[in-house]
């Protein structure tokens, strides 16, 4: 399997935050097989920190991030991107509003998790949620896993704003320190006792906060996921053409 | 200090591994003050690990890269990108070649890094290079050093060959083990023996497979200083506009 002869272009819409896009660009990398640079996927990446917070925006406290959406995707199509990833799950609430102007496919990251949770063995009936108040609010999860029959549980107010959003601020600002992991980690036992069988990390900045280790039930990265469905493409694709 | 008012746009010349292009955007990110995203810089990635190997180009043993590094200069440019940043050593051979076709001011890396030396206390008067073959068949560190009157001293041709090259061809097939690390400590104890007062990690690979207490002199990180001077410059032009 080598992904060297594809003419697949990976546009990355990035900076929803900048460290998760740096840590999705690095899953992406060590993903790819190969064993020189020439076996990886070219790829352009659009890194604009300045989009209005999703989160406000969905909550209503802030502008809509939907014009600098769709700037990005243009830059990332001029720049010859082929495919559009968004690690962002956030940003995913604006996905139907930018789809069909963006000229290119969205290789949709809450979709592909959804996907994978019906690959997993033993089965998952029940998947717990760690994500922005922004995420939870627009139902981007529920609304998957619904398609999949997949009951998704998650924290309750107080857990969601105290634990949850206290440790996405902290990792934003460039802290990761024991208090931001044990916010998540409690926050994660929560959702085990109300049966869930995995935990999404579905915010890009919460695997950066919480170790698989700190979970006892199978952690997943959103961002693992669309990287694998990425590579999966371009190689699928090479192998077509 | 904020960059968050800037209208400097990163571009980033990248693939060269593309591991370390990835880090080299951590890095950015990490050194930007600000406690949150909107504070960060926007930034343009074009990733091209089909880029021919530098290294091989400079040694006579394959195609020229400089007309990807201008066709990647091209598409960051037009991507609207306002100063550009090459985070592989071993390119900045080729530098002189594109410099006059780019229209965006590049900030050289081993100019930075001889500036930067300059700055360290004690002063620095020798200075070691881990770097790939080419880089240091090129002599790009010793002319930049030359300039500032720091020695620099280098591997002998056998460490250079079997321990330093082995080691990057080891980080850019994605192993980092023991024996990678064991190879570059080894070859910077070399260099110290030399009486080399700092080490520079003259491959932006080196550091994925080297940290710095593994040697007993500071180790300079040339894509870190790459990037500190990349915000300075961000920060500055805040300031001043």
């Amino acid at each position: 399997m080598t992904t060297s002869t594809t003419t697949e272009v990976i546009g990355i819409l990035g900076g929803m935050g900048p460290a998760a896009t740096a840590d999705f660009y690095a899953k992406l990398v060590a993903t790819t097989p190969g064993s020189s640079d020439q076996d990886h996927l070219r790829t352009v990446i659009w890194s604009d920190p300045t989009i209005p917070d999703r989160t406000e925006a969905l909550l209503g406290d802030g502008p809509d991030p939907t014009p600098w959406l769709l700037d990005g995707s243009r830059v990332l199509r001029e720049a010859g991107a082929t495919v559009i990833a968004i690690p962002c799950n956030t940003a995913h609430a604006f996905v139907p509003r930018i789809a069909d102007h963006v000229g290119l496919p969205i290789v949709h990251m809450i979709g592909e998790v959804a996907r994978h949770l019906t690959t997993v063995s033993p089965p998952i009936h029940t998947a717990g949620l760690l994500a922005s108040s922004g995420t939870v609010r627009a139902g981007l999860y529920q609304e998957w896993l619904d398609r999949y029959g997949i009951r998704l549980v998650l924290p309750d107010a107080a857990s969601q704003d105290r634990e949850v959003m206290t440790a996405i601020h902290a990792v934003k600002s460039g802290t990761r320190d024991g208090t931001t992991t044990a916010l998540l980690t409690r926050a994660a036992q929560r959702l085990t006792e109300q049966g869930a069988q995995a935990v999404i990390a579905g915010c890009t900045e919460i695997p950066l906060g919480l170790s698989a280790d700190a979970v006892d039930v199978p952690l997943i990265d959103p961002a693992l996921v669309l990287a694998q469905a990425l590579v999966r493409r371009a190689t699928t694709e090479s192998r077509a053409g």
